[in-house]
């Protein structure tokens, strides 16, 4: 399936810190890491868990410009 | 200024899509390429320019994980 | 691809406008209608047309609540 | 009140998980489920509670299409 | 209808600027003004115009905190 | 650094509730009062705290509008 959202990147699982309604997820891409918040259901719904291989996905509308 | 997104990379304005609302902002950070959809008037009230050095930052509520 | 996305409903695409920056697509999912604003270069990408059988997915934390 | 937010559908509250800063809340619209993530303080302030009658707002721009 | 939406304010309308999927509204609340971008269908829909009495809506996720 | 978050408030943080995942952070600007929901790994990392001097930043495409 494509996606909308502009951004996607292949990366690793190598952090999740789980919570009652939010968990965090961080992923490895290349020498990045991204820290994801999703529900704690999503988590245990797909299984995440560390070493997978997952694609972080992010909108144009939810990348700001710092300068 | 520290951001609470946890998200923050360092890059160069690569392109520039201008609209009457709405412009798109590539950045290169690294080998990857990040786009970015910012009101028009952030565009202008920022003097964004191609070869710019700016920061995409983006919110861990923000960033899906698929898998 | 599962995504953390809670919210994933499959439709079709039956409305389409476009713009410089931004487009809106609308989704047709059972009696529902759903309003995408995505960047046309998506649309582009993507090559979205009516009739297209989509997926809508929508976070979690996306989802207002009106009582 | 009429909301910017360009998808809005009637539903009933039909489950609540609560957490330290975030909950969870399902609305059931139709035979569709939609998960909300809210903060711990709306779901009191509103007493959000099952079976309510409630409305859920999503905007345009937090709208993915996949295809 | 009370909205999960935690932040929400009363202004009015000072400017608007329509694009052809996206506009953007500008609403005065007290001495600040907010800018919001939100769909033309949107403007279109609620008819909104320059010193319409209107609320702003934020979600609390979506509020960046910068130290 | 400039950011192309369109709002940008100046305050000072009255109230925290922290979570596991997620914190609270309430941020008096003037005599209004801003909800924010940010991960508990920004106020560590950041070292938020009750009586900083602090931004608050909110996108465009995040401010709603109800009329």
């Amino acid at each position: 399936m494509k996606l909308s959202a502009r951004n996607q990147l292949q990366g690793q699982v190598v952090r999740i810190t789980e919570g009652q309604a939010m968990a965090e997820v961080v992923v490895k891409v290349g020498n990045l890491e991204f820290v994801s918040a999703i529900t704690e259901g999503s988590v245990k719904a797909m299984e995440v868990k560390i070493g997978d291989a997952v694609t972080v996905a992010i909108k144009a509308t939810d990348v700001i410009v710092g300068k």
